[in-house]
This record gives structure tokens, C-alpha cells and sequence, in this order.
């Protein structure tokens, strides 16, 4: 059996920050899979949008993301159609989930913050039945306070997800930091009142990252391990 | 029978750039599948990069760029090894090729060129067996000037492609621009002793083609077709 994350403290250490991650990009190598699979629903309905453009979109709700995609096809948009290109983008993911990997550091950077008392969560702009796997990918145990797109109104860039995370923790939201690969987490980091470090591993250019309002950039859960002074966790 | 694109003149008017294009991820939506191959042909020989890291290599020639993600890995470097994963690329991008599309405005951009008179060409890091069906899809005549890895020595970033590419026009290097979607391009055109302009179209972000010395940055052909005023084309 794969070793489990140990789940992070019950209580925070005093004047310790949160971290609420991002999973797909961030702690996952799932976004180009992700783009493919979008590409892949879109096709199914007559549109060709090329890949760069839909991978910038990755990380913001699949609702938000069908939505601005079709329209940028000129396409009419009804319920209907968006729920369908949703369909066939979980559909087509299924078919390439086989090939996500975890992404450098990503157990280890979990594992040392339980280990050091730093209360940390993953909030995710993925619905549960896409995301399970990633999950079992990481050895995250069940009763990890994790949310998913399910348990909000809205996901990613809207701050719901990053504030249902921090209340789940029991820290302010003001205490945490995001951590996200895409400048969707960024913006609903800025949303939320806090503000957010970005990863590389997304397929972003720092610049991007930066100027979506990132406090520090790593390359990845790795890098990012290896700094944790930077961001006052020691 | 697709219309195919008329050659660029056979002599270029006087004080109009010649344009050197490059092919994958310029003018074909074919970046991120050529990034899957990649890794599918490196998890053949037990290698596990993530994507984005493989993202940002693509461009330079096949043979650099497996050498560098095997190194990365930290495995013993072999001529066999590097050969073994370049045949994996290909027959694994073969399957994949059948979802690659034109960019927006590729088409067009080529045909406007060539009915204003200036030169232009393809130089890519692919070789002919790899990039033949990305021609058809531009119906790009058998007899244009077009430059693969096979005629030249050292391809992306080296400069060779894109001087063989100005000689086989009969244009200086110096009177010509190369358009590319990496920063491999970028770095040739400059070791070139010329400039380029690059596209966003191979999911780089802008500051990043910027910071490697683009002169412009365009989302797509179809936004430098309709800027060539920009660059001295009318």
C-alpha cells in the first residue's frame, strides 16, 4: 500500500501561514492532458480552437471555460451545449488520465508541512470524479479537508473555493496563502483578499505569473520545497 | 483538390524583407502534440519529465532536445539511447498527427505574401518525414523553397536552417525576418544575425518570446497578417 500524506495539524502554529494549493498543474502534471481533452470536447461540437488558447484557460471553472471558449467561436450558446462540451471533456480525460504523473516534490512538499505544523489543503476548480485519481496519485487520505468544485457555487477565478478551503482549515483567509499554477488561481487569490504563489509547472511563463500579482515564482512543488524560508515557513 | 498557395516570387521587390517561417507551432497547431510524444517516448526508456519542462524545448532539433531532457533525468548519455528515443517521437507523433489543425490565418498570411510580392519560406527543426503532412495541410506546393532538418547540419537553435532558408530565396539573411513560436527560433534568427517575431500560438508567453528577442509579438498569423504594415510589409 502507498504511504499516505500524513493530513496537516488539527490546530495552526501561531504566526505560521496556510497553503491552500491548486491540484491539476500544481501538484499534478495534468494540464496538457487537460487542454488535449477540451480540444478533443470542443471538436465533438464543430469548433477548432487551437491548443495555446485553451490551455490558458485551464484552472477556471469547466462551466467558465466551455462558456468562453465556444463563444469565441461565434457559436450560439445554450445550456445545453456547454453541458455537452463538459461531458465529453470528462469523457475525453478518462481517456488520458493513465498518463498523469505527480509533479517533482509534490508528496514531499505536503509531507513536510504536515511534518512542521503548517495547516495546508488543496482546492480545486475539478469536479470529485475527475480529480480521484490525482488524489490517489498523491496518497491523499480521504478525510484530508479537500474541496472540490462540487461543495461551491462557484469555482476558480472566483474566490469561493480558496475561502470554503481556508474556512475548512479554520485559519482566516487573510492567513493563507494560494498556491496555483495559472493566473485563474492568482486572480481568485487576489479575490479572496490574499495572495498566491505561482508554479511554473502549469506551462506558464513566469512573466504571466508575476504579472497576475504571483509574490514569488518556483518551477515547481520541488523548487518551492527547498524555499520554504522565502515565504516565512521554517 | 485543395488550392494550394502560390510560391513566393521567384525575385523580390526591392526594400520588402523576405519572411522565414517556422513551422510547428507557427503555422500548425502541432506544439503540444509534438510535447506528448516527447513524453511518451521518454516514459519508454523510463524517463519522467514533466510536460511543461518538455513544452519549452520544443522547436530546437530532435537530437538536442533529447539530450537535454535525458540529461535532465540524470541518465547516462548514449548515441543509441538519443537514437531510440527520436524513433519513439516519431512513430508516437504519427498517431497523434491526425489531430493537428492550421493556426488561424496561416493560410491566408502565406497567400497574401506571396501576391504582394515578398519572399518567404519554411525552416523547421522537423524533418521531412515528420512535417510532410503539416505541408499538405497548407497546401503548400512540392516545388516552394521549404528547408528541413535533412539539409542542414546543426538545426534550431544552430543558424543553419534559417541561412539555408535566405539562400535558397536568394535574399540576404540580414534583408530577412524570421517568424517563429519558441525561443529556439528566436536564438537562431539572432546567431543568424537577423531578428525574428514571434507568435503565441506555441503557448510561450509574450514576455518570454520578448525577453529572447522578438522585435513584435503576434497571438497568431491571422493578427500579423493583419498588422503587416507593422513590420514594413504593404
Amino acid at each position: 500500500m502507498k504511504k499516505l500524506i500524513p493530513n496537516p495539524p488539527a490546530k495552526a502554529k501561531r504566526d505560521m501561514p496556510a497553503l491552500l494549493f491548486d491540484l491539476d498543474g500544481t501538484l499534478t502534471d495534468s494540464v496538457y492532458q487537460h487542454a488535449f481533452a477540451w480540444k478533443d470536447a470542443l471538436e465533438h461540437v464543430g469548433v477548432n480552437i487551437p491548443l495555446w488558447t485553451i490551455h490558458r484557460q485551464i484552472g477556471m471553472s469547466g462551466g467558465l471555460l466551455a462558456r468562453k471558449l465556444l463563444s469565441l467561436s461565434g457559436k450560439r450558446l445554450t445550456v445545453q451545449l456547454i453541458e455537452r462540451v463538459k461531458k465529453f471533456h470528462t469523457k475525453s480525460f478518462k481517456g488520458l488520465e493513465a498518463s498523469v504523473r505527480l509533479l517533482p516534490g509534490a508528496k514531499e512538499l505536503l509531507a513536510e508541512l504536515s511534518r512542521l505544523g503548517v495547516p495546508w489543503t488543496i482546492a480545486t476548480s475539478g469536479s470529485l470524479v475527475d480529480v480521484r485519481s490525482s488524489l490517489k496519485l498523491l496518497g491523499i487520505d480521504k478525510s484530508a479537508p479537500i474541496v472540490t468544485r462540487d461543495s461551491v457555487e462557484a469555482a476558480k477565478p472566483n474566490p469561493d473555493l480558496f475561502l470554503a478551503a481556508a474556512e475548512k482549515l479554520g485559519v482566516a483567509i487573510e492567513d493563507s496563502i494560494v498556491v496555483g499554477d495559472s493566473i485563474w488561481d492568482l486572480l481568485a487569490a487576489r479575490r479572496a483578499k490574499t495572495f498566491g504563489i505561482g508554479l511554473l509547472t502549469g506551462g506558464y511563463g513566469r512573466e504571466e505569473l508575476e504579472h497576475a500579482g504571483a509574490y514569488r515564482v518556483y518551477e515547481d512543488p520541488k523548487q518551492m520545497l527547498d524555499n520554504l524560508e522565502d515565504i516565512g515557513i521554517s
